[in-house]
């Protein structure tokens, strides 16, 4: 095995989340919507990880309904590349296919997983890290990335550093002490006062034959079922061995399968911008503000408004007058207003769509 | 002249007001839409006369851009009893315009004068304090309509009243003492305590040869200019006569020219709920609440949202989730959010529209 094949990118890219509803939908979540304006949150994942990992070293794992979306958006990756898992089996299931058929198509490459929805800027100090971790990879480790809390988030999982493994610049790596589950407020709190402690992004890096190891250390069933589908990719018969091995696995996270439990475990921490965008409110920040401090996407018009955010997507005119805090939403089928702040509650209306209207979910 | 000839009503229906921007447009003011659901404005005018006032008995007055679609709106009129004048000449005109007209084809007949664009309701109680003003006016009596305030009301004129003339059940009619234009909120405080003001809903019944009468004592430049329209009414040289006759016409209200200086008005205090509607503010009172204090108008969803109005005319999905005291309209072209008491400023962006983008106002 060399150590200098240069590493492949796996973008996770199952999520089915209506927490963008109207914008985002059932059939075409948050990954393959634009959220910002401009290109859809899994093509500027891929744009990002340019010049780095080309796209013909980028493989997406997403599932059965979204897979033709996705390969329509994605048309610089090879086809057969964005792979449809039958059944979601949570991300240990993920990361052991993803490694069998990395260790075949592009043996001795290190491994990059990432999310495709989240928010990333600029690019090259988010791949100046990615690089410091693949380094890390290649020596055995399995590494993550980790963000200096800007607030005491309760919504993310975090990581507590340990000793300095090494530094370049802004990018610091350590030994992971442990990984925490998201806190209340109070531990929160604690976690930003004590500069410990990073948010948990969900981007890793690490050799295949490591994880798959280590998979096979601490949970050899999901690596026995998984093996047979490593031989058949590239067959006519992967489909049917990937239906045939997921159908009956039990569904396990990666956190929980291996990352609580591995021994050598690094982290980057890196000075990139951010946000895994969990709600309209967190879309707020990363849109521009008019003098008003409206955050804007789209045509619209504000009189004597202020801090709203208005996303108009249904080429309607949204106007609005004498109003603060709100998030205003439009698409062609779906008007939304809600309270900044409050945006959690707009599963409450897909709940109730699904019941009465499932067209507009 | 008899004075049992039965009144004839002249709508009057010029209007063209954005402030229920985006449903009332330029082309489509407030008389011509529906704003409670249901039948328009105008159509709700005319079926709330019924059986006071048949049909056959009803003239508009409307302007050219609208008379196609007020004809359209109202089949069961003469089309030639809707009148489009050439150009606004304010009220005074478009009084002696319809008396001179009622004078010719409903010799006789007493005249009700009416906006197209009010709420008013039961229509019983209102065509009973119709029928006592009539009865006033083959008096030779000016009559006009008063409403009891129900709060200190800074948008509306008033009238003074004086000694009482008469009264049946609920209807009060008294003399005159004066008319007050809209006051500032002392004044309008000042009024309400009193229990001697009304508000002046701009309803008037008056004999065609007395208003005629007053206007050639107060204005005869009035009656001299539209008297050769009078009499090419139902001949085909009308419209040319009107246009000759009211392109120089200078523009003066029925109240300058004739109600704040004749001698012997009567004001008719009746019982029916009345409002005028001057904004969306004011239709939140007019349609039914949810348990949440959400006042409804077309297909919505509120989530934690109180005391809001929405009216959806745009077939879209509409959700408030979290949001309180807010107004919000769609129509297929057009969003708009304001908050409640504040939809005075919606012109503000109809001024902006004008500018950017004219069709959409």
């Amino acid at each position: 095995m060399t150590t200098t094949t240069p590493p492949v990118a796996v973008i996770m890219a199952g999520g089915s989340g209506t927490r963008f509803w109207p914008v985002s939908r059932t059939k075409l979540p948050k990954q393959l919507v634009s959220l910002l304006g401009g290109p859809t949150m899994i093509q500027a994942t891929v744009a990002r990880l340019q010049p780095l990992i080309p796209a013909e070293r980028v493989l997406v794992i997403t599932t059965a309904a979204q897979a033709e979306e996705t390969r329509r958006q994605l048309p610089m990756l090879k086809p057969a590349h964005v792979i449809a898992e039958p059944v979601g089996r949570d991300t240990a299931a993920c990361v052991a296919l993803a490694a069998l058929i990395i260790a075949k198509d592009f043996p001795g490459a290190p491994m990059i997983l990432l999310p495709a929805d989240q928010v990333i800027d600029p690019a090259d100090r988010f791949q100046a890290a990615l690089a410091a971790g693949v380094d890390q990879a290649r020596q055995g480790r399995l590494v993550t990335f980790g963000i200096t809390p800007r607030f005491a988030a309760t919504g993310y999982g975090y990581v507590e550093v340990a000793e300095e493994l090494g530094r370049d610049g802004a990018i610091g790596i350590n030994r992971v002490a442990r990984f925490v589950e998201k806190p209340n407020a109070e531990g929160a709190t604690e976690y930003l006062a004590s500069g410990r402690f990073r948010w948990n992004a969900g981007i890793f890096a690490w050799r295949t034959d490591v994880v798959l190891r280590e998979l096979a250390a601490h949970t050899p069933w999901l690596i026995e079922a998984l093996t047979p589908v490593g031989t058949a990719w590239g067959t006519p018969g992967f489909a049917e061995a990937l239906a045939a091995a997921y159908g009956p696995l039990k569904k396990i996270s990666i956190d929980y399968a291996l990352l609580e439990k591995a021994k050598d475990i690094a982290v980057v921490t890196a000075d990139f911008i951010w946000d895994d965008l969990g709600s309209w409110d967190a879309l707020y920040d990363h849109l521009p503000a008019d003098a008003d401090g409206n955050h804007v996407s789209g045509e619209a018009i504000a009189v004597g408004s202020h801090n709203n955010l208005m996303v108009n997507r249904s080429g309607q005119t949204l106007a609005l007058v004498g109003v603060e805090n709100l998030s205003v939403i439009t698409t062609p089928d779906a008007v939304l207003v809600v309270a900044r702040h409050g945006s959690q509650q707009v599963k409450m209306v897909v709940e109730r769509l699904a019941v009465t209207l499932p067209e507009r979910i």
